[in-house]
């Protein structure tokens, strides 16, 4: 015996008592599957390299582009990740889908979904370079779009969810969900791949909030840390599970502010123009215009002595 | 000189100058360690192969495993994580054991310690796998278990806590600590070591979540992003310092779910079967089947211009 | 043909498309920059040398320190770091310099700014160590000074908004925002480089709090997790663009508690030794020795089958 | 213009015909491969790998392994191998198969090798264990068979061979090659994979040792460093090309000893116990029991002043 | 104390002990240099970075690329590297510089010799094709000049020479030697920079080759594993040390073969077409078609027990 | 079944026989080691942490050192240094301490080599600072001793082996030749720690130098590559295994010169001033001055067609 910690009897008892734990759950869970499952770093590093082309001179070394040298960075990366952004979707493809042929283990889908996901790039990086510019013009901080795009995490979490809603849209299991959790762990947010969110949209610091499946976002809207875009309780199925894809989300109209820490659940509208304040509990819709406060505080002189 | 940013008189005095106050700050927090400081990579590094080995086939390229094959893996990791996890709670036991004796440095101590946290594993494994199930079915926008285990934070947040927790009990100082902390710089989620906490714990989302040291929580609860269940103002001592050790979080009982924002502090009870609204600030008990919300909000039209 | 996945047109086609966009949006945020960025990974490598001389004996595996050898530590990473320091000072300056001179490239004045920068070292230190002496003070949980400076996320982003605060105020843009955007990200703590912060600051487990650029914050604040120290509306100049530089954010007097998720806003004044509950939206100053909390929840009992 | 020393206009010009001259010879190569090249970092850590799981409890951290759990080791090392393994063999039959089909990708006859390889693994085990005790009992600078697997650079290209050699055998090309090198850089010792080598073979010290493609080595050989065994001129075909394929090297008989530096050519064989002194050079057969040396050396007092 | 191994006044004793020596040795030496020494990585990296453009669908994963976008690899490649060379040319400079001026630091200097560098990558590239085709053409094992490009020491040791030859050439000191020191630790092949090689060179195996200085190489020559062509004694000045930079190394002219291990010494003519035996010792001229071989080796048969 | 390379039970089959094989090799050379083997990896570290301090200024980024503050630098790498040296050499200890005892496990021991070691470091910095003197008066390319310090793999192998030979002669097993093992891999020369060097050694190129363990190596002596001091044929036990321990290396004399590729076998003594020629193969002693060149080659002129 080595370590002289446990036993040579007691490991192999406790290791085939920690096997015997996995089985079972395994075996309620689906069998082991077929196919590796994505591989995170991957995925993260296509994701890092997508933001370093869309915008060419910011990440991963490139500062030293000019606009006749540009065209060669866009292409070599774009180049690189092919193979395995395709590798990573066609895992993705397999991690549900349980009657995966051996033989094409999804190839042909993830080359044409790969390939689909390609062509919307421009339409993505269009739309990164409008929340720049809202973040540049909503924050009298920031100095430049240079500096929104190389610092500011809420930029860094609507691209990975840019990317990630795509490949939502296209069908890809788990990936997007990899991506925006990339994202939720580097920067606080957590925007569910499935929401629909409008142009220029602005998430300034940004810990803590939330933006569920089914949210839909106008353009122009301002959001602050800890706002969560959630839902309520949920309808159930008469095995007492959850019914899946009830769309459940707020709808946000275009022109919207709400300030940190506002929770707003359930499929409510939030009329154009409104301004949420901070720490409002919202279960209801509100008319365009609006201005929600939180009731007023309670306000007493100090006690020696007491806290609170 | 080389560098020519500081003379080569100014270096020296300089650095003299920080060495003075640190050396000040130790002698006031007492002399420097006799044992090395546990090593943060190397404690993360056991628990992520910690958790491999509770979930085979997710994590570490286990992919591959069936069921004949998985007790390799099982196997495997056990043996390897026992030496640099003795290591480092025998390093945790010197970071506060001011008497520790040269000779023996808490080995034994430590090769105990070790052995019991080992034969604790199979339980932890049973209580995750029932995290992970309430996570299935507390989310409809979840599509697996394997979903949750492999990407949500919660679950891997609770795996953390309920590690930190066995040694905890133990009696083993900092390192629960430092597992805990790990866990909350990945996912925002900041659960006490100390903390007792019940079976099927479903925190979703995360970010913000607070659940201090003498906090219990009962069965099938649900908590949700920027939860606090921390402590009022607490007693000192004679000489101002805060008193150790006094229960001062809140009990939570059994099926009560808490939304987003909620913050509960003092030794209060959450009656079973209650929920709390988001957003509230909540210092004293509330009965069984208690229904919390917000005090109603403000409303009014927005007038031109005008801001919040 | 390799991936089959672009055709041998489409490929160019779509990488010219991206560029153009590219260079619109460059060319909109001025023309490509003269000097290399900032290099994210050094500035943070050189903070976290900062970090481990000002609390020799902690990081970096500096465990076998005595009061005879702390010097060669001290001295040893101090001068490793003036080098790559400088650097990336130098790289800050032209970061908005657009009249840069190619030819000295801001060196001499990179060079004073490291310099000043370096002799401001030992009032940081100082301040650093009256914070870890104020958490150990007010957490009950916290078993020493040292588990704070080795454990605490408050302690790690206070570091890191000290050290940026000082080369905020010697003119050095996008650098300071880069360290502090660094702590955000690893402790959910956003605290402004602008921010003047006083003496025995105690953030506790801290995610989600966000101090903002011109709050000044006095001493013996204790502030709780999710706490916003923000700004309200903000005046917009003719161009309809924000005006930068107003002071817009909160002061806090001496001995100031703030608890969980509380939200501040504006250019108010917290008296001295006030109170403020958790969760309260707070747009107007208080008065000295304030208690404020929300107003009083609604209550009801919980009628079966509903949610909230 | 950024870095300022290619001007806009030379950089394209430059990378034009760099690109040209490329080409130019790929077109003469063949045309650019459907399939990824192999990967040698993979390529390596799999051979690293199989090292370990050869010799278990030697590499790899696998030091507490007791009689009891070697067989977790071991298990848990090949399942993870089998997956890159098979990839890598994917690729290297790919690398020559220019009617390789696109759709299965030579995919049925890589897992066909990669399972003849796997049931090769226990005899090459035997032949690695057999080699590590010649090089014992041949070595007295040796003090167990232990170290002579931890640290004799002879054995470790022996590992890389006689596993290369398998791979070469089953028809895999490029793959053992890429192995031999590995060891090559590693240790001097250049073995071909097709080189066939006998029981027992001591390879001492070792650096610059060549074995060449068609050599054949028996039992108990000893060769000392910088010993070749090579080819001699080979004929050409029509176009000048050598023949490739020809049997051109020594065979070396049983009990052979080569000191260091001899240089052996052509199909010749050397014949059982023979000794060859270092530093020949022998292109013709020797006999059973030869002690061959080179001529007697010429020697002079040395003259005063002059060199050689 | 706290390692105990060193007393707290014998450890300061050692080190003052060890700066002493360490000083005197720079004061022989000349002076604390005023710029960063070039740093290996960096270097390594570069010459990576070249070998992987200049055969572009061999190295760093540049799989995919296909005739339309090679062009973007190879630009993008160039663009990235132009920085850190003119970086490490410069400290190149510097490293002999010792009039070097702090406020230039070299620098219009680095980059002119950058650029003309840049200059001469394309007629690198085609030596090195031609050598890969004579690696080819010259080893009947050799399968194609893909396999050459990718596996083969010998093109590995040329990329590196023919590289740091051309900065030879320019003047710049150390930094040619690291690159060949680089490929002599890689591959066993040590060409020094100054070297001048033909067309067709094919370094076969190459362990052990040792090419000097003032070493001059025709076309189609063939070198085998081990070989020297080196200086013999050499002229000494006035004070007794070596006077630099005199022509003391072989001419090997066009068409000429050597075998493994022979030693050729001192400013001699190998004539055209030669043919040299393995382990001769040469140090006097031979004429063009000439067969030089060694003496006979002697040869007995042996007696039982003897050894040699 | 996951992979479908190896079935079910195939799989542990395979495993079962590879173990088996495993375990009964190591039945043979004892049983599994209670301590861990050292850590190749940190023995690397520790070894060049120690090349760094003993010439500071030149590695590890030491370059900003003046005559002030090399001090620092040399203090905090010793510092670094020790606690992972003792624990090597407690390892090493341990690896052929059969009757190791498990609970001091050789600690006192290893503390006490540590310490001696240390002890010895500036005697070893003398004896480097004299060969790097060496190199440069020796070699005509040389530029300075800066050059060889930073550039000369003879000079990397001499600071291994000269540390290597400090721990051989304190007894330490096993680590000393991991060190000199690692000089091997990384430049072709192989020192066995055990051999005596004297001053202002000069190995040139080093290639496929061997040194064997009882040689004795005078001063000022000049090795060119491929040179073997090596061992005759060495007598066998009575039960046929070596005789360890028996002197049976050169002794080589001051003032000596070996030439490339020269081997030279035996308990022989080359007398002081020789110098011998390149490729001879000598198992005799020469007396001082001598001069010992190869036999006459055989020359011929090169016949049509013909090769060797």
């Amino acid at each position: 015996m080595s370590h002289g910690i446990l036993s040579s009897t007691d490991l192999p008892r406790l290791v085939e008592e920690l096997t015997r734990r996995a089985e079972h759950h395994h075996s309620s869970g689906g069998e082991f599957c077929l196919q590796p499952r994505p591989a995170p770093e991957t995925v993260i590093e296509v994701v890092e390299q997508l933001r370093a082309l869309l915008f060419p001179g910011f990440f991963n070394g490139s500062d030293d582009l000019t606009s006749e040298t540009v065209l060669y960075y866009v292409g070599a990366t774009l180049e690189r990740i092919i193979r395995p952004l395709k590798e990573q979707i066609q895992r993705g493809l397999c991690f549900v889908c349980n009657v995966c042929d051996p033989a094409t283990r999804c190839e042909g889908h993830a080359r044409q979904v790969t390939k689909e996901f390609l062509y919307r790039l421009p339409a993505v990086q269009r739309m990164l370079n409008l929340d720049a510019e809202a973040a540049y013009l909503g924050d009298p901080a920031s100095i430049s779009t240079d500096e929104v795009i190389f610092c500011y995490p809420g930029l860094h979490a609507l691209t990975c969810q840019r990317l990630a809603h795509e490949l939502h849209r296209l069908g890809v299991p788990i990936i997007p969900r990899m991506i925006t959790e990339y994202a939720h762990g580097r920067t606080g947010i957590d925007i569910h791949p499935g929401a629909v969110l409008g142009e220029r949209l602005f998430i300034d610091h940004g810990t803590g909030v939330v933006v569920g499946e089914t949210c839909v976002i106008g353009n122009n809207v301002k959001i602050y840390q800890g706002v969560t875009l959630g839902a309520k309780s949920f309808p159930l199925d008469e095995k007492g599970n959850p019914i899946k894809g009830i769309a459940r989300h707020p709808l946000i109209e275009d022109d919207v502010t709400i300030y940190a820490g506002a929770t707003i659940l359930g499929r409510v509208t939030i009329g154009r123009g409104s301004i949420i304040g901070g720490n409002v509990w919202l279960t209801r819709s509100v008319p365009a215009g609006a201005r929600i406060t939180q009731a007023h505080v309670r306000e007493e002189l100090f006690r020696d002595g007491a806290g609170i």
